[in-house]
């Protein structure tokens, strides 16, 4: 029988969730950035979330304690802004060495207190067990309005993107803000037809909005928004951006434009592509969870 | 400075969670079975809750698959039980070695929704990554209307257990089921004036509700209702019962008993002791997650 490495992270997690019964008040479920649910509450549709973070996969052992924990918040905060959408309330397992020093774990929350401070959730829960790695699930709630999903595309969308993608590794992976303000900023100037957070890298993630959206893409190389001393290789395969895919039937504007540049001085948006009607969805390269090797 | 080992699982967590933030809509913070949440809908409170399960900790990969996913989803459906809750939306977080075959990873998932059928909530999403050792978080949200905390018993308080305490370990801690129509059903009739579920021994759990409730407690030992086969001190110290540990102002009289065992045929209702003004708060036993070795 196939083992995880031969399947692929997608096509294990399609065969898990497939059929899978739901509840009427379940929007969206399994296979989006986030579940979408209606409460019944004037607060918006909650969204729901959770991420793991793994040493020796996402972080390193000498990574600042303080980083880890600022990148497993941040990135679930990133989920709830790939859909237009805000965080409200966190839980927190961590599953440890008990020879860790306790001003480890410490400094871990303290990047995840940090993370809850700058982007207004609060953390509500939390609990701790004892393993081999160090391994953190952050999980919880957000609330959107009008959630943006990655099935929204129609052929001719322009394709764009927040920031400079590629690189990551020497450093933004731990470090980099979400895109929440800037979420909001394209859902209320836009909205987005289809919208996504980069974790997997462009070539991998580009054909996961395709396929849902059931389009394809056509994509200008030469137009992407490379990292500084980054290859449009490196690009479209480093992966954990965490910037914003989107597509918009209507390109924006000069104007429009401007606008984005004086609230967002220092995070280009860029234009790289456009959606198509034929269902080409392969691009070279991207993370594969269960075939890269991380040792 | 101090290792993990040498504080103490409770220690760890109470130095974590000093003092954070909180949003005025988060009812009850970090401390208690779940997370209590204002969410302005008509359907309750929402209760909020994560919880890990470690492989050579809380199973052996030479456990059933089917049963270590039914035993990660119980855990947090015993928890909303604790609160007198229902459980609605939970997300799966999966960390597992690459080697693993799909099939496993599946019989774990069969076991989730097994799980899920049973006590009617939706599985909305998951992620899985790679790791050494297998890690399942579950995580997600229910309901309640009228939450019952660890933190309400007060002195002259009758101490209930449900079911009985004991050698979870041959068997029992895979395949348990929570107590959510146990809970509902007390919560209709009492209510209990606090409750949690019992997963760290009797020994490690009462301390920590009476804690809470700044209360003692007086037990009698020759009252446990013990499994067949386990002594008094087993039923203390053993861990992962998943049973109801509650405290009410007015003991069960005969008729409200019959009713009782009229519908929870199989589970028995047991008082064990009282609720004290002093703060004996010690017992022998029970589960240290990071003291006990799990090697």
């Amino acid at each position: 029988m196939a083992d995880l490495s031969s399947m692929g992270e997608d096509a294990v997690i399609a065969k898990l969730v497939q059929g899978i019964p739901l509840a009427e008040h379940v929007q969206v479920g399994p296979g989006d950035d986030c579940a979408v649910i209606d409460i019944a509450s004037p607060k918006g549709l909650q969204l729901l979330k959770t991420d793991t973070i793994v040493e020796n996969v996402h972080f390193l052992r000498t990574a600042e304690p303080f980083s880890i924990g600022w990148k497993a918040a941040a990135r679930v905060v990133s989920d709830f802004a790939a859909m237009g959408g805000q965080p409200d309330s966190l839980v927190v397992a961590l599953a440890v060495p008990k020879e860790l020093p306790f001003t480890f774990l410490s400094a871990i929350y303290e990047g995840i207190y940090a993370c809850a401070e700058a982007y207004h959730f609060s953390i509500v829960g939390g609990e701790t067990s004892s393993s081999k790695e160090i391994i953190l699930t952050l999980s919880g709630t957000g609330y959107a309005t009008q959630p943006i999903l990655r099935s929204g595309a129609k052929p001719g969308d322009s394709i764009y993107l927040t920031g400079q993608i590629g690189g990551s590794i020497a450093g933004k992976h731990l470090t980099f803000q979400p895109r929440v303000q800037e979420a909001q900023w394209l859902c209320t100037h836009l909205p987005p037809n289809a919208m996504m957070d980069l974790s997997d890298g462009l070539a991998k993630d580009l054909p996961r909005l395709a396929e849902q959206s059931k389009v394809g893409f056509d994509i200008d190389l030469t137009q992407l928004p490379c990292t500084p001393g980054c290859s449009p290789t490196q690009a479209l395969s480093d992966g954990e951006d965490y910037e914003l895919l989107f597509t918009t039937q209507h390109p924006l504007d000069e104007h429009l434009h401007a606008q984005w540049r004086a609230r967002f001085p220092n995070t280009p948006l860029t234009k790289i592509g456009t959606v198509t009607r034929h269902k080409k969805t392969q691009l070279e390269g991207g993370w594969e969870h269960f075939s890269n090797s991380s040792d």
